[in-house]
């Protein structure tokens, strides 16, 4: 009795996130970290322009100081452990900060590759939604999968963004396709599936790039991937403000950056405190 | 069986907070706000030196978005309502972050002067013992209630920071003292209650003082405050990055900072956006 219903909650949210990427020129920012989770700091993102915010489980167990994990190596080995009902009451209150127009995605414990078998039911999707969430952030590394999470999501009017990584990937956080021509085959195949927005594992590392350069071969993955699909495309790790134009000259949709807005709040605490101490 | 173990435990948070005025020329910084609260704020804030924190429960209100609040004066309507529980958690998440040499003294509903009946009983002085705290950050209007305070927190090896204010406080955070002379008489009365560090509210208006000093009636207040008690003093509310150095010079023990540390945050989070922004 709700799938009309659940249909329209998702076309809603689908425009929130078309209407930012044409607002910000064919490339819009997923702000996270401090700036998805807490809502001081999303007040501060949206208040910059920021129309899409991602809290996730590692960087709340980071927040948290859960068992005092204070890097996010360390966080992504524990953030199984972050009870879905915490995730929740995030979500809540940042969408109460935020209010409707924001399009707000979240990591939640069993929605990315864990180390621990997290098993997502139907309630904990209807949770989510009935929190505030307009989709669900995805790091699943197997098709099937994430065919389930999908449709259980969009059960309850939650959109998924889900990742393509590569099988080498130290910490797997999508879907393995080594060559370009295999993220495009994967995204096809993510795309059929009713993935809503596909993106692709970009923290790969930069040696030998110049400053502001990406490496070709992230080039080549990212260009296989807009190519290949009509829906909104994201990019994710390794972004920060000294390559961010070069990523939006791939013509990637979505920039998802945490890292890079983290350090720069720990910076600026770190320049207040010392103000304060002589 | 325990009066003993409380006193040896309070020692040693007193002589963290004589070491860190010590450490600092006389004069420390008790950091809050999103430094007092966030884990990954509270390492930053450790990091450059600090070596006191405050979470306290209308920050961790803004934090959560609770109720939507996104200013500190809604968030003291609403306050009282944040569980104690929520406030043990982020302080044992802070202290595991923070290691065992950093002072924490925390807000907590009931330790300030709330709107509506908010009880602390026994439990909850061991509760927040427990979770890690050296003392309660405390902010009650009447010297009875605060003597109810003093008791239980020492019988759970809790020290007390509270604070004088004026009668004709808005929003009321302290004993109130009008004059110099008021000031001393009642911050006497508070060590003699056993009130291990005595603050002063700071935070009245600066108009028609030149940035970077601070009002003479306020001079005087501090001046009455620490010439009359020998344990530590504070002072709490409008201190920023200009006139720190005119509070320094009062011989003010503590300085009591969250607003100018969470503004520095926030502007940081702004600014980092804006580059992924066109």
């Amino acid at each position: 009795m709700i799938k009309a219903d659940m249909n329209r909650k998702m076309e809603i949210a689908r425009k929130k996130v078309w209407d930012a990427i044409h607002a910000h020129g064919g490339t819009t920012l997923l702000s996270t970290g401090i700036s998805g989770d807490d809502a001081r700091m999303a007040k501060a993102a949206i208040e910059a322009g920021a129309r899409m915010l991602e809290p996730n489980h590692p960087a709340v167990a980071l927040a948290r100081g859960y068992k005092g994990v204070t890097n996010m190596h360390a966080a992504e080995q524990i953030r199984h452990e972050i009870p879905l009902q915490e995730m929740a009451k995030v979500t809540s209150g940042v969408r109460q900060v935020a209010g409707n127009d924001i399009y707000i995605t979240v990591g939640i414990p069993g929605g990315f590759t864990e180390v621990m078998p997290t098993i997502l039911s139907d309630e904990d999707f209807k949770l989510m939604s009935l929190a505030g969430a307009d989709g669900l952030h995805v790091h699943k590394t197997d098709l099937k999968d994430l065919e389930e999470v999908v449709e259980r999501a969009h059960k309850y009017g939650l959109l998924i963004d889900a990742y393509i990584g590569r099988s080498s990937d130290l910490h797997p956080f999508g879907i393995p396709a080594d060559t370009p021509e295999e993220v495009a085959k994967v995204a096809k195949l993510m795309e059929n599936m009713g993935v809503d927005f596909i993106g692709l594992m970009t923290g790969m590392s930069y040696e030998g790039t110049k400053a502001g350069e990406i490496p070709v071969i992230i080039q080549e993955r990212i260009q296989a991937l807009v190519e290949s699909v009509k829906v909104p495309t994201l990019a994710e790790g390794g972004i920060n403000i000294v390559n961010q134009k070069a990523f939006r000259n791939t013509g990637i949709n979505i920039l998802v950056v945490g890292t890079a807005i983290d350090d720069m709040a720990e910076l600026a605490v770190r320049e207040a405190v010392k103000n304060f101490i002589p």
